[in-house]
């Protein structure tokens, strides 16, 4: 029989995973807040009215939300999930806190005996497309292989990291080494400049060595550009994701020096009116371009 | 007719290298300041007494030395290049600071005529023995480009980054970024064991995504594992680059935050005895294991 599953989310990541679930034979319902995101699904899934209705009779109810207060709502909140009766399983593709993850688990288990499994995920808008995403998934170790096949058709990696809250750890790991990594490429990009050598060169001079990383290989030759067309993230956003860092360091007691110094040169360039702007904008404060535009 | 090519210095990267090019069929001569290194090399180059000696009649004079002070004893010493007559081409290896290349560099082209190629390595002692190494070039085209054939068995990469010096410069650049990448990986480890999770299952889930890199695959796993044997490179080696860093940047006033907190973390380890441990050992100072130990 053809899994059933709820598609909760259709924003910028949720629309093309739920087309995926779709095109693999999924038996779809989908629900978003703002009803016209739901008009590309007609002809492919059915259109739930709450995430109460869309989450009766599935087999897993996929979230895919903004931040914790919309899990927090989608879940717990009027027409939420905790009124749709005795649930399977909700496997929250949402990057949220794992502090937040643990209590939203706790009481939609005790209201429903769904099990929860985190899953925040890694590889932007294009992995959503290609399937081709990294998943870092926490929960019981039964409820993370129950869902395995569900998953398939969305991510590359689908990776068990432990019990509840595990997966949004492990998403933090990934939001250390990402963001600060872009951090220390606009300063060797910067210092380059400084030096007097062409770094448009870098990126194919240093390909292959201890230098690379898909993070250098997008954003040295933005950077080197000047070029913040097609943005692949943003200052705000990734200094959303270090705070987040910061706040559950200070919790666990870890030493953070390198990503509080990163968060610090994100919130730098945002001050300086570029918080929406891609992300390789960070080359401008550390290049002292920032200083000279009007 | 088979190139003649003297090399300078056989030591953990020079003597894999100079390897490699006699069995490309260089007609090779070497020299090493203690005789006994060049013992190996009985059978496939003619061994000289002195840099002087090596480098007569030959197309290009190869330099793999230790520090500036070697390479200026080696050049412009007694018995050293400057007293060969007319030369060809230097090509220098070892990693130094742009500006003494630019200096030892004019003080030989004003006695012999020679060019300078600075011509600093990365990929390690495996590049060095399998002839994959990332070469950046520094020095005037045509003489870089005559080089590139006589480098190509030591090489995966060979690419001309700008005038004298600019080779050492993006030496530094690739410096600053693996440094700091294997500090952030330090960092991102020390965080997820302090959060509860199994650092020794980062590698693998997060494989091929934002935060991969070869120092991720390479260093992770020996850091959740606190595995320091075999080791790939020292504190005070990558101290030492990252000073050279500093000292290169303060001269061209660029803005270096994560080299400088990078720097300052290698520092703290040198501090806690672990100098000479494996650069991995970084972890014991993020993670506090540092103070636990005897």
């Amino acid at each position: 029989m053809r899994p059933r599953i709820a598609f909760l989310g259709l924003g910028l990541m949720g629309a093309p995973m739920a087309r995926r679930l779709a095109e693999a034979g999924t038996d779809l319902v989908v629900w978003n807040r703002s009803r016209e995101k739901t008009v590309p699904f007609r002809n492919i899934a059915r259109i739930a009215e709450t995430p109460m209705a869309a989450a009766r009779e599935t087999d897993a109810v996929f979230l895919c939300l903004t931040d914790a207060d919309a899990v927090e709502a989608v879940v717990l909140g009027p027409a939420g999930l905790a009124e749709a009766g005795q649930l399977k399983r909700i496997v929250d593709f949402s990057t949220i806190s794992p502090d937040r993850t643990r209590i939203i688990a706790a009481r939609i288990a005790e209201a429903t005996r769904a099990a929860w499994i985190d899953a925040p995920v890694s590889g932007g808008v294009p992995g959503a497309e290609q399937g081709t995403l990294t998943i870092m998934a926490g929960g019981v170790a039964a409820d993370v292989e129950a869902v395995r096949p569900l998953v398939a058709p969305l991510c590359a990696r689908f990776t068990h990291m432990g019990p509840v809250g595990a997966g949004q750890v492990t998403k933090l790991v990934n939001q250390i080494i990402s963001g600060c990594t872009i951090a220390v490429v606009a300063e060797a990009i910067a210092f380059a400049e400084a030096a007097g050598i062409d770094a448009t060169c870098l990126t194919e001079a240093l390909a292959g060595g201890f230098a690379d990383s898909a993070p250098f290989r997008l954003f040295a030759p933005r950077m080197a550009a000047r070029d913040y067309s097609r943005p692949i993230g943003s200052s705000r956003l990734m200094l959303k994701d270090l705070d987040a860092v910061l706040e559950a360091g200070r919790k666990v007691d870890a030493v953070l020096p390198m990503s509080s110094l990163a968060a610090e040169l994100y919130r730098a360039t945002a001050r300086y009116g570029l918080a929406d702007s891609d992300i390789a904008a960070l080359i401008e404060v550390l290049s002292g371009d920032a200083g000279k535009r009007n």
